[in-house]
Order: structure tokens, then sequence, then C-alpha cells
């Protein structure tokens, strides 16, 4: 019974890959970038997307798919205020986004007029690793408070990414946290990885990332 | 194909069920009490547990099993560091601890010796609230830096908790959080939730915490 059910996982993983791989030609075709943001629950994902939107606009014109694994739409709210296109993704409790969701998610934007699409995962350090979406980069968001040794603990969400954003460096006075010994142990998984440290509070750093960002974009364009 | 393996699921769900009840009994035999921790990564778990072990050693002999998603012996190190029996469950890369695999963390110990052991569940808000692991109680350890969103955002895993420590309050003059709107989202999910407000970096509040849990282990023995 579980081989069975081992199985038909996979069946759905493949799906979701071939689903992944229309959502990125589909873009690729409207010359659009897209991003998917992973971390933990409260490390700061919509506050950088944010700043994010903010330092890129309006040269670049985006939208914002928000996972929520329940019917609130708190941060899609934040992103429609700004006047940024912003889709809520509701998982119905799932702890990870699924190219299926993403592409209906997609489905619902004008895509002739847009530049970038910023996909928020569901806030979770484990499940989001496993399931592609189709975007042309992923990142984590760490943050200073939750500690040095998440890449040591929760290794996955690491190898599939192409930058790590930590944010609050604004509390490192106040927190004990070993920037070294957290870089190490992502780069020793995950050599290629670009790292940004920033304050979403403060904005510290933030030219920096969306430098990066901006290049990316341009080069898809 | 979908239908199927629902239903499988919940066949696991099942089992699991009556392996977290045998763990229920099996405890309760030998007057210990138990207790599930679940939070988001670097919430504090760990610190919080090194923090009750302090206030409740040496009179409640304790031990603690540690649930990671990778083999890293970090935390389980920490606690046996300071002499209290650690076991490391690893869950292989899955989101939450399940009843099964608490239950060969606890024939590792010796039930004889012990009056209460602490589950360490992944860092994860969403996976643990649907596995029940046998527990007599399940507590939620939220943190300051997280914001004061989470209830709204991530409901499910307040509803089956019997208490809340809000850990790193040390934090309060620097971040954002309204104490009222973090509890009001809780209470509206669960109304019998305990608040404790701690810091486990500077021990404020610790006190009040663990003698709740003193008199909660107590009634049990």
């Amino acid at each position: 019974m579980t081989t069975k059910r081992i199985e038909i996982v996979q069946d759905i993983l493949n799906v979701n890959d071939q689903i992944a791989e229309q959502t990125s030609s589909e873009l690729h075709l409207h010359h659009i970038f897209s991003m998917n943001i992973m971390a933990s629950p409260g490390a700061g994902k919509t506050s950088l997307i944010m700043r994010t939107l903010a330092a890129l606009s309006p040269e670049i014109r985006s939208a914002v798919l928000e996972g929520d694994t329940a019917p609130v739409t708190i941060d899609a709210e934040k992103i429609s205020g700004i006047g940024i296109p912003a889709i809520q993704i509701n998982t119905g409790g799932d702890c990870h986004l699924n190219a299926n969701l993403v592409r209906k998610g997609i489905q619902a934007l004008d895509l002739d007029t847009l530049d970038l699409i910023i996909v928020e995962n569901v806030g979770n350090l484990i499940c989001p690793a496993s399931w592609k979406l189709g975007t042309d980069i992923n990142v984590v968001i760490a943050s200073i408070p939750e500690g040095d040794d998440k890449p040591y603990k929760y290794p996955n969400i690491y190898r599939g990414i192409q930058a790590l954003v930590l944010n609050k460096i604004d509390l490192k006075p106040y927190v004990d946290f070993n920037v070294s010994y957290f870089k190490a142990g992502i780069t020793a998984l995950n050599p290629q990885v670009e790292f940004f440290e920033v304050s979403s509070k403060t904005g510290e750093g933030i030219d920096a990332w969306t430098a990066w960002l901006r290049e990316k974009i341009t080069q898809l364009s």
C-alpha cells in the first residue's frame, strides 16, 4: 500500500513538472521573467516584495501571485494597495504551491502588460522545495532572528535556489547570528547561490538585490 | 486517481491515530506526561526546551525527542549536553513527525525513569497540525520577529493546542508586533488556549510557563 502511494505521488509530480514547463514557455513567449520566493513564516517575504516592487516600478511592470494556506487576503491586499496586480492563491491547507495553482493564477493576469511575475510561496522551509512552478529563478528569504543553523537543518530548500536574501539585518545587534556559519552551510549545498543581506525595514541592501534582479529581468526581455 | 490517493492518505491517518492512542496509553501507564512542541523554523523551540528543562530538573525527570528533516544532530546534542536523554528522529525530508516515528523514539527510552517527554516537532506551521502523536498537550511556540499575523495566515496549527508560548519578547522594542491582534487571532480559533510571553534569552516569563507545565505534570503523576 505504501508502494502504491509512492507511485501515485510520483505521477502527480510528473504532471506538475509538465505544467511547470508549459508555464515557463508561455511566460518566455511574453518576455516575462518570473521568480518563486520561499521562506519560513515571518521571514519577511511580503515586505521584501513590497520593497522590490517600489525599486523596480514603473520601468518594470510587475504582478504578484500570493500563496496562502487559508482564504486570507492580508498580503494580496498590501500588494494591490500599492497599485500592483495581485492574485491570491489559496492552497486549501496544503503546505506549498504547485505548478497547476500557479498556472491558474497566471491565467488571471494580462501577460501582455507585464515584465515580471513574483510568486510568493506558502511560508514553509520544507514542502515548497519539491514542487517546480516554472519560474526562472527560486529565491529563499532567510532572516536574522531565525538563527544561523537553518541550512544545516532544512537542507533541501537551498539546493534549487539561485539567490538567498538574508533579511532583518537591522536586528543583528540584538541576536546571535554567525553570517559566515550560515553562508558556509548554504554554499556546501549550493556553491552558485548569490547572497544579499538586506533590511526591508530600513532599506539597507535593497539596492544591490534589486540591481541583480533588474539585470536578470532585462536579460530576458 | 486523485480520489484513490485521498482514500489511502486517510487510511494512513487512521493508522497514525491508533498508534497515537497506544503511545498515550503506554505513557499514562508509566505516569509520564508528554508534550508536542510545534513552531516555525527558528522560533526558538530548542532554546525554550533547554530553559524548561533547567527549571524542572532535577525534580521532574525528562527526555526529549528531537524531530528533524535531515540527519543533523545539532539540537539533540544541545539537549544531551545538559545531561538529558535525547533521541533524534529523522523524518527523511517529511515536514512533520508522525505517531509511528514518535513511538519508535519512545521505545528507545527507559520509561520507568521518566516523568516528562518533550517532543520537538519539525519546524513547520502547517504539516504537524494534522498528525496526532499521542502527547497530552500540544504547544505552539511563536516569536516576536515572525509577526503578529501568523494566526490569520496559518490557522490550523492553533486549533488543537493547549498553550501558546510567545518567545523572543526581548526583541519587542525593535519589531512591530501587536500582541492584542496576535492573541485575538488565536482566541478566535481556540478560546481555551493559555498564553505565555517569554524570552528564552533573558529568562523573562519562563517561571510562569514552567509553573503551569509543572502543575500539568504533577496532576498526572
